[in-house]
């Protein structure tokens, strides 16, 4: 039986990008169900939907023979297990401890970028990042912390990657590289470099396409557009 | 070389309860180096040594012959790939998987429940508990789904821990029973027994007894008390 991921919107869903990318960018095959998130509505059809595939009520979720496993890094650990020769992580074990950490660090922490620069691939809001950066002094040492690290993992790999091949953690850092270009972050030349690279992976390149074409305006992940 | 693990109070900080309790009640020997969490403070002590020992700037960290390991959820995957014998995760893979999951909910979510909830072990705020949860929708909903969770989980394991014998999902959800004790938050009678046997493991035992020994008060983890 083929594996199910069930994500949300493409173009606002970055917690659903991610898992999608690792599996599409290491050729796991799967089936993609897409549910609209339109959990703001009083009547929201994917609320009612999800609670009976996952308990925790979100997106993703990955289903394999029956089993859920949801939550994105969860996932990424269940595919790692499941495809040992696909090197979702580093094969190093202190390399791999590091790729971890800075896995964890974004899965629980941010979120001053992520609240304030909600991932929207097709808005075109390069003049609210300044602006925002400056009113929200959290988000300028989110991009900073985000900044260092990626220089500093991009420097000790020597690339082209964060650990040299593709792994989970350019997986779970692909929404923070949509997020710097809608918003316009301002970011030094290595790090645009890696950026460039991300944006040009095939998973990567097919997410944004669909994101673009489907035009679908969710009011509860518009802070900055009245409307499309 | 001995395992280091930096951890912040043992009042307040919750992030480094988890690591602490799990190795701990493992039984896998570390140093332990405390550190005070001032970072409120213009010239804290605290972020001045930190970022030297984690680029991240924060506790818990673990220290294996040089290598600095963030995060608890990153500290508990390496801790259960250099001690396979610890059983720190369910031996089965769907079960893992399920493991996984609720764990990796925690590390992301229930951010109402740690917001209007800091673990507080020390102090007495029963009364504060029940008028949050009426005044803040989002807690009632974050403590219903620990409820429900915790209840499928022993009822499918059959306890006495939630996937049966100790594992890292105990660890990680010790702090919220520290919590739900600290606010006199309303839960089931089978949620009470988990509870209680939480609290009874010696790791829980002795990380509350050096809590209690602590006298700091630390105005950034207190909403609810003027002083002690």
């Amino acid at each position: 039986m083929a594996l199910q991921l069930i994500i949300g919107n493409k173009n606002y869903s970055s917690w659903s990008m991610r898992p999608w990318v690792l599996m599409t960018e290491a050729g796991i095959p799967f089936e993609e169900k897409r549910m609209r998130l339109d959990y703001t509505a009083a009547d929201s059809a994917f609320k009612k939907e999800i609670v009976n595939i996952n308990p925790a009520g979100r997106v993703p979720v990955l289903v394999d023979d029956g089993l859920a496993i949801w939550d994105s890094l969860a996932i990424a650990e269940y595919l790692h297990e499941k495809f040992p020769e696909k090197k979702l992580w580093p094969a190093d074990a202190k390399t791999r401890a590091r790729a971890r950490s800075v896995v964890a660090e974004m899965h629980s922490g941010f979120s001053a970028l992520r609240t304030h620069f909600g991932m929207n691939i097709e808005a075109q809001l390069q003049h609210v990042g300044p602006r925002v950066l400056a009113e929200q002094p959290q988000t300028r040492a989110d991009l900073d912390r985000i900044v260092q690290m990626w220089s500093d993992l991009l420097a000790s790999s020597g690339g082209p990657m964060l650990f040299g091949t593709f792994s989970i953690a350019d997986a779970f850092y692909a929404p923070v590289v949509k997020r710097i270009v809608t918003y316009g972050l301002p970011v030094p030349p290595v790090v645009q470099a890696y950026i460039d690279r991300v944006q040009a992976l095939k998973s990567v390149a097919a997410w944004t396409k669909d994101a673009l074409a489907e035009h679908d305006f969710l009011e509860g992940n518009e802070d900055y557009r009245a409307s499309r």
